[in-house]
């Protein structure tokens, strides 16, 4: 079963969806901003099949959001560390971890706590606009096409 | 064939894995986010077969994101709109969007724009923690377990 592709959407958000939403490949991308590096270390703490492990390393890797590196040669042996690109997606992970904190726990508080590594209090994700420092509300929101002389140059 | 099931994970990622991560999800919630309500304006925009889109709109609706209520008595007609918890979402399509914007258009700009309603302005969504507006470097972030006689509380 091949589910549809999103992946020449216009949407930003449907492109990603494509990538994320490949079952396991927000936890294997949790396990590397956290310090993951390899193969039977992804494995055993997200006891995933190596074949699942394998195909969505292996897809991470062609996206450009995890490189290889080999750390032994005899055996050949593979690091996995996040690029730039995959850097940039734990904003996606800590929009998910915010609200997953605050909406699916609704009987105990979360066994786990994002921390500051240096100061150790509870950090609180929130999505603010980047120029302005404001909460990007959905009410004042919206999607306009780009301008074609835009587009164009 | 049955995938793995996240929701009940120690994670908040990984609950949130477990809806995100159904096919459409992130779409039909996108189209609600920007105004759509009925079945056939999800099923026009998104292009969707009418069997997978019955199915999310259940989903969300089980799980509180969205709720139904009836607008027509004869034939029996629903709208569909978000609860706080599926506005509270709107996080994540942001921060989704914005990662979309900057990695998964290589050759032009991204056809469309996300802008204020108000100004125009075009809105760059980034995470910041809540408290001290400061972002949140995936350098400087640990997870901990929570200590026991906070959960006990």
């Amino acid at each position: 079963m091949r589910r549809t592709r999103f992946d020449d959407a216009l949407c930003p958000i449907a492109r990603t969806t494509d990538l994320l939403g490949d079952w396991w490949t927000p936890l294997v991308l949790r396990e590397a901003a956290f310090g993951v590096t390899r193969f039977d270390q992804f494995q055993e703490r997200l006891e995933i099949s190596r074949a699942t492990l394998t195909q969505r390393l292996a897809r991470l890797v062609d996206e450009g959001i995890l490189e290889r590196e080999r750390y032994e040669e005899h055996p050949p042996r593979f690091e996995y560390r996040l690029t730039q690109k995959g850097v940039e997606l734990f904003d996606v992970l800590l929009a998910m971890w915010r609200w997953g904190e605050d909406w699916l726990f609704p009987d105990d508080p979360p066994p786990l706590r994002l921390t500051d590594r240096r100061t150790g209090a509870d950090l609180r994700p929130v999505v603010v606009d980047e120029h302005s420092g404001r909460r990007v509300g959905i009410a004042h929101t919206r999607v306009r096409r780009r301008a074609s002389d835009r587009a164009a140059r």
